[in-house]
């Protein structure tokens, strides 16, 4: 059996590059690929990172997703613009679109760019933190890749996990970055929960009786309870409408189970915004106060057994600099799944 | 004692703008605030409307509040906008600036307008619904006029309720409408529930050692939670930055207290999006598809005892059709409150 196995950034990001070239990837979106697909992993949503590319890989092969795609601006403004993906990774279009957002933020203030005929892009907080090294702050929003929630009150599937990630930067201190999704929990949460024998809290997922389940492995029986009950399920609503409708992109019934299909186009649609600070304030003294903030925070008094305060951006910003240092640990049974693939490929293991 | 009664749409709106003239505001403002406050009523947030009359007057009393507003553009780039209010009403503040947005959005696809020196503008959804009427999406966040709610795990009263409210035209449908406080429920709900001597459920507050606070009439020494936990918290605090420190505004622990101190300026920051429908797809086929969403949301089968499934702006738009051809009911308490004001301010009762 192989063993868990620690390995470094960049050895993980050539590993993802190699498994994209061997599937003929052109090497300049492969290695961006390689690079953003490991940025998951060292942000420590491991969910969302080398874990997927088994099931990129398939999609590939199965037809399913373009190595090379025509990304291109179907419809423009100033201060907006439309891309069709092409059906290319998520990864390639996102980055492709918040790009383009931070271009025309520069000069208009704001942008706002959406992408149809994409693909699943990994960790929301990505492309939300593009802009924020143009001293901008940054919104990204999907369209969840399966539905696993119903509308409130119903027990159809017709909503998925639709996300949202916001970041803006800070001086000293860490960066702001939201990334959540509408559900209490994300679907991959219960995914790990089936894996390691656990039993879901209640308050995740209700079977469609309306009684909490709270067995993972009967999960394809449940549904996924939104944030705040009606709140969470008009938020996951309204940005499916956002980041699909409004791009001609799929959204309800027409979302592709792209665990359970990996031959259809799934046309995934996102968006993103970059707002730039400095049509609003001196961005460096905006950046200061973030810091104010983060003190002001971290100086409330505490709840018992609570040993401090954290802002949204902590955990990842911790995470990373701990993963950039020592390595990112991959565990057995990925590390065996991910040699299978270098093998059938016939590249170099991991 | 005064009796319950009922009030057409239109004798509110005057009653309410007769309140202000009578403190000496400009004719063309106090319409518009009758206008504006008597629409929170139609729509059915009664805490909203009228019942903010004698707050908002006891504020223009104390010096607090501006009359005639001196609302103007401080920064600017084409599709953004700062604006300061000038320590004038929300009301006028965030329709100049929801005007500004649609403008900038006709030729920029998107606008972005924040605004300070700003106060309480009644309910989100009337800055959202603005720009629909020129085929646009609307969005509008605020920094709430009191702090409520502790960072997670905290105490300290840092944040508050900081609301959201997004609206997407339907063809045929109801407008679709999402208004919500970022915590499970925003603090009106609490002040009624102790008006009323019921119990708030559990989840609405906490006390400062963690326990569940039940009783409304404790409220004081409790603490909101957030929708979600840790996400509404990240949600709250995110919005307050957006609508409150990028915009120079009040944010944290600079918040004031509005029920408590009439006196101070407030500096409430907000701001709105305006996204037009057209520099994406056809306006009429995107409102069809909207009108084609809720179908296929209120398809779904349902959860025992739920009878049927809703859609955000339901109740909005069935509650205003009900207000404008029913009238709008005042509840006996508010009825004499506003008696009080009228023959103190020498204006004839509603």
């Amino acid at each position: 059996m192989t063993s868990t196995r620690n390995v470094a950034a960049d050895q993980l990001r050539k590993f993802i590059a190699s498994a994209f070239e061997a599937c003929g990837m052109p090497a300049h979106h492969a290695a961006r690929m390689g690079e953003l697909m490991a940025e998951a992993d060292i942000g420590g949503q491991d969910g969302h990172g080398v874990f997927r590319l088994p099931m990129y890989i398939k999609r590939i092969q199965a037809g399913g997703m373009d190595i090379d795609p025509d990304i291109k601006v179907i419809s423009e403004r100033t201060a907006t613009a439309l891309l069709d993906g092409g059906n290319g990774p998520g990864h390639l279009v996102m980055s492709r679109a918040a790009e383009l957002a931070v271009e025309k933020a520069k000069t208009c203030g704001v942008a706002w760019v959406g992408a149809r005929y994409s693909n699943h892009a990994g960790p929301a907080f990505l492309y939300a933190r593009m802009p924020l090294a143009e001293n901008m702050i940054g919104l990204y929003v999907a369209v969840g890749s399966a539905n696993h929630m119903p509308p409130w009150g119903g027990t159809d599937l017709l909503l998925s996990t639709n996300p949202i990630a916001i970041a803006i930067p800070s001086h000293d201190e860490p960066d702001i970055v939201l990334d959540m999704a509408t559900t209490v929990a994300a679907y991959g949460k219960v995914k790990t929960a089936a894996d390691r024998g656990e039993t879901m809290p209640e308050g995740w997922m209700i079977d469609k009786q309306g009684q909490p389940l709270t067995d993972p492995t009967r999960a394809s029986e449940g549904l996924l309870l939104p944030i705040g009950g009606p709140k969470g399920y008009g938020l996951s609503l309204i940005f499916g409408l956002l980041a699909g409708t409004l791009n001609g992109a799929a959204f309800g019934k027409d979302v592709v189970d792209f665990n359970a299909d990996a031959k259809s186009k799934t046309n995934t649609g996102h968006f993103v915004i970059a707002l730039d600070i400095e049509a609003f304030m001196d961005a460096e003294a905006f950046k200061k106060q973030i810091d104010g903030i983060w003190a002001e925070m971290k100086s409330s008094a505490l709840l018992p057994g609570v040993e401090s305060i954290r802002l949204p951006g902590y955990r990842l910003a911790a995470v990373s600099a701990e993963h950039r240092e020592n390595g990112i640990e991959i565990p057995a049974a990925l590390s065996a799944r991910l040699d299978g693939l270098a093998d059938e490929l016939g590249i170099k293991r991991l």
